[in-house]
């Protein structure tokens, strides 16, 4: 009936850099707030809980002209037979026609998009004058979330890795970590000015940190409120379902509170605890009406500002569409009768 | 992150015939109540009431060892710009290791499965002795619905096509009918030995019938429960959306009824009118219950019984799967990297 266009791992790799991606991220957001996309129900599948699930996340995108899915599977045991863990597989469609356009290997977007996402929270609700950047975690998302936020903030002079459960392993990851920041960021043109360091001393760290940015699988808070000074802005990009918990639901009390999609960061987001608590009823707003209007953002020098980013079907859906039209205008990819 | 398989429509008419769909939508049923299947929530999306529309099915089916979904859309307007309405995309994952395999054109895959539904009604309900086969309704699906009808009760003597919504459309569509039935029986080894004609007539032809196929996108009855006499199987496939209705609901009263999932038939199907009218409150059972033990299934040559055919994700990862195997074993499709 048509042609599809298959995009590797390889191809994406190529096309997509992280300025394509904060680009179509902060695109995504802008949407959604403008009612331009819309995210549609999530299907949510458990084989066996904690072993192996997936999820299919949906949703149209008006200024990309696109429809599409994304569908993430998460097999605990793939690693024992020399697999990943992850698959994240994307089908996009017309969204004036409904044909079916392209298949992409969704797994190297997330790490862009999700980099992308925690920078532009840095972007817009970080004090202007921040030096100090703290990474917690450092896995595989670690390095997308430093470059995207050194490339958005670019006056950020130190960045400290801390791991708070199981400090060693920062100081073992901090040159690979590095090695990818810079590639990342030669790859939009952009070089890292910032001093890249590890620390097995997470209070000390974070009690002098400007932006801190959270991305680690973890169910209990790491970061005590007492250790965040005033006018910090911190981007929580680890809880994606619930139980999840990175940071003190105590500091919720006193922060202003953004979000990607209210109805997720309340389920399954870094909000979910704090309100179970009662400490929040609701986002002083989503990160979109920031972008679009951003005196919904941060007021004053002293407020503690955080965003809960929990992955949106947008964010994948923009990425995509800008993928495609690379794509096409580069011949990339293999496009085969469908 | 390796290769992925993509099936065209040219691919999966070469490839799948109506005797591997009747054997696949079977394994469906079985596998739905043998709990070897399961259907994830549906994701159903208007873009704009009447105008375009879509829905994503998805769901595993152990036996074949994968996991999938199928995404439609319906655009009313595509026709104009010619363009096919209707989109159908199937994608197939590992069920091992959630790896994803394929991508298929559905649309070649619905026609079958459909057709193939219908047939297995006939097949486990209707009496064993039946002769005459009304086929209500003269559209796409028609000649598969006849086709299979045909393959799995050669005994059938006499086909007549009616569309009671615009009778003289019957005559009209026979011979472009019966070319596509002969062609479809002649893919799977077998041959017409039934005449097959057109009657404006409805009320004559049902009033004869030993078996009645609908298939038609009615609101409103086109079959009176007077015009069927005892003894009659009814395969319901139209209804598939809340609101519509192929046969008088009366009939319902005194008939025993099958179906392919009790949720959907109640929610969607044939079934909803009835139901809410208070004329039946389940089912006698759902059709892999009389797969699995025929007694469950018609109990005398007099009642009359109803098979209402919603169509469920198993039965496109059932076709799915044995077209990728046929595909892998002949080397056919564009096999790419992703």
């Amino acid at each position: 009936m048509g042609m599809i266009r298959i995009l590797s791992e390889q191809d994406i790799e190529k096309l997509f850099t992280l300025k394509d991606a904060i680009a179509a991220v902060e695109e995504a957001y802008l949407q959604k707030q403008e009612g331009g996309g819309e995210l549609w129900p999530m299907v949510f599948h458990e084989f066996e809980p904690g072993v192996a699930d997936l999820d299919i996340k949906s949703g149209n995108l008006d200024s990309e002209n696109i429809f599409g899915l994304k569908i993430v599977s998460w097999y605990g045991k793939n690693p024992e037979k020399n697999l990943p863990a992850l698959f994240g597989t994307s089908m996009i469609f017309d969204l004036e026609t409904g044909a079916p356009k392209a298949v992409l290997n969704a797994g190297a977007i997330t790490d862009l998009r999700t980099g992308a996402a925690g920078a532009i929270g840095v972007k817009y609700l970080a004090r202007k004058d921040s030096k100090k950047l703290v990474m917690a975690g450092c896995g595989a998302l670690a390095p997308y979330l430093v470059a995207a936020a050194l490339y958005v903030m670019p006056g950020i002079e130190e960045v400290t890795v801390i791991n708070p459960h199981n400090p060693g392993k920062a100081e073992a990851e901090l040159s690979a970590i590095t090695e990818i920041v810079d590639r990342l960021l030669e790859k939009s043109d952009a070089q890292r000015t910032a001093v890249i360091t590890a620390n097995a001393d997470a209070e000390h760290t974070v009690r002098e940190a400007d932006v801190i940015i959270t991305a680690t699988p973890s169910y209990e808070p790491m970061i005590a409120a007492e250790w965040v000074k005033e006018g910090t802005h911190i981007s929580c990009v680890g809880a994606d379902m619930s139980g999840k918990e990175e940071i003190d639901a105590e500091i919720f009390r006193n922060a202003r509170v953004f979000g990607d999609d209210s109805r997720q960061c309340f389920s399954v987001g870094e909000c979910e605890i704090p309100a179970k608590k009662g400490y929040i009823t609701e986002l002083d707003a989503e990160i979109g009406a920031v972008i679009a209007d951003a005196s919904a953002g941060r007021q004053t020098e002293n407020e503690i500002t955080i965003f809960d980013s929990t992955g949106i079907a947008l964010q994948d859906l923009a990425s995509a569409g800008k993928i495609l039209k690379l794509a096409e205008e580069q011949g990339i990819g293999s496009v085969v009768e469908i």
